[in-house]
Formats: C-alpha cells, sequence, structure tokens
C-alpha cells in the first residue's frame, strides 16, 4: 500500500532555525554522538548551510514519481529527504524538480541516489546533498510514500524531524529531541569557544583539558629517538 | 593486434557543436536514456561544458604510450577517450599531453582510469573526466589501439561518435544518431521551458502532466496525520 | 605498549621547502614512481600545495585521544600524518585540532579517514588531505602511537620524512632520499619545460622523444578507415 | 545514556517459526518488497537458514563491550542484530560470544560490521550474517544501546522482530506485521509452486501471465535478424 | 523503441562446445588478453563450467520484466546474459524462471546486476555469474531489448558471441573470432603442459623461458642480505 | 633500481610452525591489535590454514614479471607475499606459478592484486589470499624488487617475517617479535580456553570478567519495556 501522511506534526521553525545556526558536527555531538547520515551523502556544491523540517519520501529504484507527489506536501522551511528502496544511481532531482519546491519555500534536498542539473543547482542557489551526481533518467511507473519514516543514509528519519546539512554532512534530529538538542549545541559551541582561545594562545589540550595524568595511567610512555631507532624493524 | 585507424568518420562539425547546446542530462533523455557513462567519471575541475567528437584509444594498465600515438590522430573539435582494458588508477593524463592535444584543437578528454596536474588543468582550461584523480605514473612498454570500438566507463564509444560533457557527466551520441538527438534534444528542452515557467509560478506537476487520475488508480491513498502515528510501530 | 618518540630526526628545513616547489607528481616520478599514497585520500578544499616534515600518528579507530598528544610533538614546518590501525570514517580532525597545530607552525595534515571542519579549515587555510569529509565524533579511551613508522594510505611514512601534497594527492619521500629526490624532481621539471615548449609548438612526443621505430617493432600497424569497418563485429 | 531494555516483547514463537519455513526471497516480497537488509551483508558459510527474534545492539565503532551485555538478555529463538554507529571492518563477533549466546538458545547473529573465527562457527554450526570477514579485535571502552530500535544495514530493525536469513541474504519483518506477513508468504510460496509447475513443463511465462497484450501496447517490437544487423552502428 | 530481434545469428555449437573445455583464463589469453567481464561478477555456487551462445537482455533498472520476454527466445545451449541500463542490486533472476529457460536447455545465466534464490539454483544445477546475491524484487513496468548489443559488466557482447564461465569469471568471445579463438586456445594449452611439466620436474621460468638475459638487460640486481640491511631506513 | 635480495634472514622453521598452530585471530591479538592485513584478502577456496615465513614481491600493476624472477628465491617453509605499486585486479598467479612454488616447498601465497585458476590451486591444495579472482592477464615487461620491505594491503612486510593465515584473515609477524607472538599466543589460547569452558557451561561474561561494576560506572542503566516504548519516536 502506498500512502501520503499529510500535514506531519513539524518541529516548530524557531527550533528548526535556531539548529540552523550551528554546524553538523556540533549538532551531532550535541545529541549524543548519532543521526549522522552517511558521508557517503555529499553536498553537490560547496558552501551552503541550512536546517529544516523533512519532507520524506520512499521511492523504488530509478522511479521519481513520488518525488512529484511529494511537492505537494511541501512548505515553507521543509527539506525534501529522498530514499530509495533499493540502491540506485539514477537522478531522481534536478532544476525542474528544484524549481518547484522552491516555489514553495523548501530550502534544500537530501538524496540517498543521484542528483542532476547541478550546475543549475548551484546557479538557483538550491541546495542538495546526494550519494551521486548522475543524469540517469528515472521513471514514472511505480508508487512510493510520502512522509512516512524512511532509512536514509543510514539513519530513520520521519517527517517533521529537523535537518541539518552543511560541507561537513547532514545529520537528523529527531522532533521530539530538538528543543534539548538546540540547547546542547549552544552549551557545546560555548565549550569550543574557550577552548580555541587558549588553543590560539598556545596551549595545549593536554593541559587545557588535563589528560596527561590518564595517559600516564593507561602507559603511555614517551622515549628519544635512539630507543625508537633501535626497536624499529 | 595493435591497430591505429586514421581519419575515421567524424559526426559533422554542426551536428556535435549542436549537442553542446546542451546539458548531459537532455541529450542522453532525448536518445532515450542511453548512452550515459557511470557517473564514477567526475570532472577534475567544475565549470566546464564541451561536445566533441571522439578519438578512441585502447590503453593497457597503467601503461599511456597509446596517447602519444593518438595524439597525431586528433585534431580540432575531438575529444580523447580513453579506456583501459582492466581498471587501473594510474595518471594516464596531465598538463604535458594536455599540451599535446590542445595544440590541436582537442577540447577535453574523458578518462576511464587516472589523470594528474589536475591544478594546472584547471589554470589552462583543459577540461578532463576521470574516474581518479591520482599522479601515479605509467610506462611505455605495451601497445593498444585507438580508433577502434572501446568500452569507457560502461558505454560502447566508437571513432566519430560524439560526447557531450559537463559537470553532470558524460554521454555518448552514436554518429548515425546524433542528428536525431540533437533534434530531440531541442524539443525536450523547448517542452522543460514550459514547465519550468509553470513550475515557477508555482503550479504543480501532479496537474501540469495530469498525473493524478492515474496514482490514484495505481493505488495512492492519502491519509492525514493520526493514521500514520497508528501504523508506526 | 603505547609509545611518543621525541625529536626525532627531521629531514632539514631548506630540503623539505625545496621538494614543496614541485608537484606530487613531479616528486612521485623523480623518486622512481614510489611513495605515492592512495588517491583516495583527497584535499577537504582545492588549491593548496604544501611540503612538511612528517610528524606520525598511529590511532585506533574512531578515537583521537592520540592527536592531543601528537600536538604537542610538532613543531614549524610540520605535517601531522595520521593512521588508524582499522578503517575508520570517523571525523579525527577539526578546526580545533587546526587551530592548536597552526599556533605551533604545522602546515596541514594528511588523515587515512575523516576530517570535519571542512568549510572552517578552508577560512583558515589550513589544508587536510582525508579519505573522508565525515563529522562523525571520536571518543578518547584508547592509546597509540606518535612518531613511529606508520602506514598511511599504502605507504610507509616515518616520522621526519618529508610529505609533499597538493591537488594531485600526497607523495612521502624518505628522509634519507629525500636530497637525492629534491634533485631528481628540478632534473625532471627541467626536461619536462623542453618537451613543454615543443608540444605547444605542435610537435609530436612520437618525434620529440623518437617513438616510433619502437612502436613499428612491437607491432603497431596503420591502417585506413574501411578496413576497420570491415573488422568491426 | 546507555540503555538496556529488558525483556522486550518479541513476536510469539510459532510465527517466527512460521517464517522460517520460507526464504527471504519470499518474505521480502510477501510484505511488499520491504526489509530486506543490504546484500552487503553476506553469511560467512553457505547453507544455513534460520530464523528468530531480534536482540538488538547499538555498538560503537570498533568496540563490542555492549556484545557482552547483549548475551544476558538473550533467550531461546533469538537472533543477535548488531548495528555500528560508524562503519567499522572490526570483528566484533567470533566462536567465544557464539558459545555464550549459544549456550542461551540463540540461533544465529547479524552483524552489520566484521565477524571473526568463521571456520570455527561453520565448525559450531552457529551461522552469522556479516558485511566483512575479519579477524581485527575490538576494544571494552564505550557504551552502547541494547533492545532499542536500530538500523542495520539500511534497515529499522526493534527488539522483538522477525529476523530471516538464508544464503540470499536477511530480512526483517517488525512485529506487529509478522502473522500478516506469514500468510502473505504462505499464498505467494502456492501461486509461485503452480507457475513453477508449468514452467517446468515449458510454458512460457508470457503466457502463463498473460504479458503478450500489455507488452505490445508498450511498444513492444519483434524484428528479425537482418533489420538488427542493419541498426547496429 | 524496444526491440527483440529473433533467431540471431549463433556461432555454430562445435566452436561453443569447444571453447567449453578450455577455462576463462585460457581462453582470455588465447584472443589476446580481450573479453573478460569484470571480476565483480561471480559464480552464485563453486564449480561450474559452462560455454554457450548468447541471448543478451538489456534491462531498465529493477525491472526484469524483459526476462520473460527472453525466455521464448532462448533455445539450447544459450546463455542468458543481463545488462541493466543503470546499475541495480535488485534480484533480476531466481528458481523461477531458472526453470523456465532450463527447460529450454539454456546453460547458465551471465547477470550484470543481482541474483535470488542460490541455494536453490545450486541445488538445480543451473550455474549463474552475478554482481550481487540480493533477494530484492523486481517489478515490470519498463521495456528493454532482447538479442541487440549489450555493455555487460564491461565487455560488449551480441547475441550469439560464445560466452565462457567458470570460477576464474566470464570471457565472451565474438562470433566472428570464435574458431580462430579456439585454436589459440587449444596452442595456448599445449605450450602451459609443457611449461607445467618442467616446473613441476623444479625448472625455473627463468631458464625455461630464457628471461635471464632480458632481465639483467632492464638493470635487475641480485644483492645479498647485508646491502639489503644497508639500504633500509 | 630493481633489486633483489638474495637469502634474507628467515624467522626460525620452528617459530612459524608453531605460529600456524595457532588462528589468524588469535595472533594478531596476541601481538597488540597489529599486523592485520585487510580483511579485503579472502582465501580462494575455504579450509587452509597456513604459516611460513614471507618472500616479499614488488610488482608493477598489471606486470608479473618479478614473480617469475622471486621463483628462484623461494625454498621450503616460504610463502609467496605480492604487492603491487598501484592497484591492479590482473591474475598475477595460477595454477603455473602454484606448481612452481609448490615444487620448491612454498606452502602459499598471498597477492594484494588478482589470482586465476582457483579452481585448479584448490584441486592442488595450493592456498593463495587474493584481493580479486581475476583471469586478466599480466604482461613481462618492468621490473620490481624481490624480498625488500613491501607495503601489503596495509601492512609492512619484510622477507623472513612468518606470515599466517586462514578463513578469517592474513596477519604479519615481524621477524625479531616472532618467538614473543608465539609465546603470547599460546597464553591467549589458554585463557580463552578457561572462557569457552564457563560460557558453554551458561556464565556469562559479565561475571567471569567482572564487568557490572564498571559499566554501571560508565552509566549503563537497565529499563523495563514500557520505557522505552514511552522514549520511542
Amino acid at each position: 500500500m502506498s500512502v501520503v501522511v499529510r500535514d506531519p506534526l513539524r518541529t516548530d521553525r524557531a527550533t528548526a532555525d535556531g539548529l540552523g545556526a550551528y554546524g553538523v558536527a556540533t549538532v551531532h555531538e550535541a545529541q549524543g554522538r548519532t543521526g549522522l547520515l552517511s558521508p557517503a551523502l555529499r553536498p553537490v556544491y560547496r558552501g551552503a548551510h541550512v536546517a529544516g523540517t523533512a519532507v520524506t519520501v520512499s521511492v523504488p529504484p530509478a522511479d521519481n514519481w513520488m518525488l512529484h507527489v511529494a511537492v505537494e506536501q511541501c512548505r515553507e522551511g521543509d527539506i525534501l529527504v529522498v530514499a530509495p528502496t533499493s540502491p540506485s544511481e539514477a537522478g531522481y532531482f534536478g532544476e525542474l524538480l528544484a524549481t518547484a519546491v522552491a516555489a514553495r519555500g523548501v530550502r534544500g534536498a537530501v538524496i540517498d541516489a543521484g542528483c542532476r542539473d547541478v550546475a543549475e543547482l548551484e546557479k538557483m542557489g538550491f541546495p542538495v546533498w546526494a550519494r551521486h551526481i548522475c543524469a540517469y533518467g528515472t521513471v514514472k511507473e511505480t508508487l512510493g510514500d510520502v512522509n512516512t519514516p524512511v532509512v536514509c543514509a543510514g539513519q530513520r528519519v520521519r517527517a517533521g524531524d529537523v535537518i541539518v546539512a552543511d560541507d561537513d554532512g547532514v545529520v537528523v534530529v529527531p522532533r521530539l529531541r530538538a528543543a534539548q538538542v538546540l540547547a546542547a549545541s549552544r552549551a557545546r559551541e560555548e565549550k569550543e569557544a574557550v577552548s580555541r582561545a587558549r588553543y590560539t594562545a598556545g596551549e595545549l589540550s593536554l593541559d587545557v583539558h588535563a589528560m596527561r595524568e590518564r595517559l600516564a595511567r593507561k602507559g603511555l610512555t614517551y622515549v628519544d629517538r635512539e630507543a625508537e631507532q633501535a626497536q624499529d624493524h
């Protein structure tokens, strides 16, 4: 059975936008090192940084019919998340679909398959994270689902979850945890600012974070270069 | 036996140039979704878009001797197409060979193996699509063929076929079909312009292309969010 | 046993800097087509070209504790070389560690694993060559080694060896061979300049390097296009 | 936070065992072509066919501590499902852990990472489906979760879901759908038996399933060999 | 346009069977080191060795409709060769289709995609060489071609060409070269029998094939172990 | 310069044979989780378990000339270790070379490239661990080295080091550490025998190895199933 869920609960706009102030690495750490999609997904051009609420699309291999169905379910502040049910290099998404969803306020797309028209997408300023850049065309023959939970590039994504994406990759933040992850991201960034200042001044993390004793207890040994040359073989 | 075919029949210049006005995605669709080389071939720098007639080179793994033979067979408007007989990361092609073929009017190269000197190639403005960026050097010991049919990145290419390449990848158009594919590309682009305008205006492809009835017949069902939450598990 | 070797013998600065005047392809050829790291390592941004002396770090999978230990061993002109003992996509290195090592004069990093904060690294101008761009965080639980010999992306690297890296990849030059490879690089570049000039003038490498006779002896045959069409099947 | 869920709801034994009477291909089709784990998971030896209820384990890369925690949660009829939070080749599971879980009635393991001691596992008759066969050892430093939902090889798996695995791969059947999928599997197998008998007797699926008219409507054309040779180029 | 070519010219039975007396390695060498399909194609079970005439099928990704069309075109002594137009892991072929083609005398199948029911195929003794073992099901929505030339796993295959397949992989021999390759295979095997006898008796290939002088001329140097230890670093 | 080192120091026979009594996983752990070659190397047939002293061969891509040179350097109890200087699928080694080295008492081969004639190798009982099974032929044009240090599948191997290989993969033990690793392997096996007996009797490793307190200190929490369902989303 093929289903389109209309108007799923979305993370509130302020929280989603708030998460967009932080990088993917920060958000991923702030939620306990979870939610990162596979690094096989890469931005089709460098320099974009977006956050928004997921509209999920489960698609058959090499068939993008459901993307056309999904457009209607999109609204301002969404990000399209596309997961094929079997791996495909096909170019599910290009400049025409980008035009259609951009007209509805969609901020980007995350596609665990192929994307095409990448030069045009860069010109439009519509960012896409995809597994492949590939012009291979899709058919419109078989149904899928919109806004049901999917697994995209190794992570569970539900409609309305927050997606944050930048040059480091893509992370999903579950709707019910978004506020808490936002707070944790802020805290983490503040802590990192302190470290950054001290490192810039030439301090060592060994001292800033008091690692020396624990390292020694684990058995770390410092030797001079001659000892090393004797042991080399 | 190792063979160099001299002066193969080439697609006429106007047709090849005409195809270069269209993107790889358009041309590939216009010839019935065929001819696309594997997306494992990527441009060594972004932003180039070329079309030309293929000079094919079949090369042994990690041996680029035949490229030197091929230079002499190149002329204005050609594109070098290099296919190793066994996969190789070696850097078959770099700035020196690019200098040599550019001096003969060659517009780019497509290499199902490694390419090197990519910073220099970008400075020269000589575009290459390659499977690897790799400095590993090649030897000059074993022969191959020039201008015989090859399989390059999964597609059959014959000398004189048209190659179109851009940021989306590389497509081959057989010489005998080139005029017909050019016409079909033009037709496709015109049709897409209409869709683009309507999408920009906020119309949905579901309506523009009258998909709703066929979707319903296939069994597409719209549900509200509560139904979805009940079924989730 | 976990070991940090202090103050290893480093290639002298002038030689390391001298090698940095040449590209990776040139240096790799000049030392007999050896020392090239796997092309799976890619620069996290384009356009950097660095040379320096290796500080090696052997790290457990997804654990970057030893990088913090390694910072203290770095000095002006070094390049960090990080090799996990089992493949990992984790983001071992990011903007904070880059800040720490840049403060000590380190010129770049080579990581046979993941790197993160790539937008920030580009802004800082701190170049990294990595196998993955991935935000996945690391732990600090298990020891490794600093400045012992490692295998990084398929090549043996010892502390104090020269690393040269550019858009073509990364090459290691053993300390004891560095002076000799520098001389050979210079010689190679001079020879290539001559070829370049002759190719630009339209001469063929077949003639410049007198290949025709050897090709003929190996059995290379030139045929006209009709012969080719008869043999095609 | 690291969590062990005790005594999760499991699919009832009869249903799980019932599904074990069917192959992975049949079960996967019977639930609408869903639930198949990536074919990158392969049996470490050929010929096993098991079904059971999932005990899920989310593990850090190259750290198998939580497998030791999971053993206690296993009971007769379970199958261990292990998903690392970042890809790892490490050998999380071998003969010792197999001995431990076999003593509790566990029927097999599914590991989206490495497995070792494969000769011993075959001798014991304890089947494992794994992404890698790799002896690399794991540490015991970082926590994970037991019996919380995981994504394993591209599929969501919850504790108590049914796992069916054979030489074709691994499929997960959600607990709440298991009875329905069992019925559908039975129906599918009966239908296939009829096709098999007719095919064995030399009938064509074109006729058995009345495909000819639909093929013709789609535009399928039969030509003789001469026509083909004319079009070949 | 979708085409089925009926009754293509096939290599004569005696020649095809004759080639089946030789292994893939021998045949591939005998035709000048050409025609070998990518080693990514592996037998779904070990120990089969077949030769036959190709019935080619070009299929869309994850759609096996044309295989049903192809069955009717098969006859005694054929081998099915299946090439998707875009990479797919889907299980195009399984026990039911094997039953259908075996009833017509087909000897095996070569599939540049997924195969399923591998335990049943082994029981039936119907060998398949495939890129993936994967149960993922296919649809029947989009047409393709039968008996037109295809590129399968990197090699051009035309209907009626000879396919030889064993545990080493798959090789294609063009119909027009088959007789000549058969003779060359026989000659090669005879020559190898002589080498084998001499090697078994302890002779060295250096002497049997008189390599020593050419090696020396190329610069091969023998050193004793002390020299090696001095140069090691 | 191309070099053959004659008669390198080899690990003594008793130690090498002694290590062969242990599996790869045990030996690898016993030397501190080091020395394991990439699991991309797989046995060409299952069930072999060998140990011996390495004869190393550094070979150009797709050129096996140096294997012929290496044969003469082999003696009773050796294992051939072949590392290409650039990745290659080519079939460097087959039944003829196996015949030649078996006649000299060589016990197996480890090849970071392709191997062919695998059915014959199994019949002969000559085990090979290789990255690819591939019939593609090699040339004899370019020199390499014998018995100089190589990097093979990610590990440094020197002539005379011990190689242990079984169905789990391949591990190298440096000559100077071999006696110590042998002792450690024995100790590890004895310790595991105790664990095995206790696990078989149904004891948990949590108790056998007293892990519960450390797990609790790290924060491991046990919850009942209701708590889990509340948190699931």
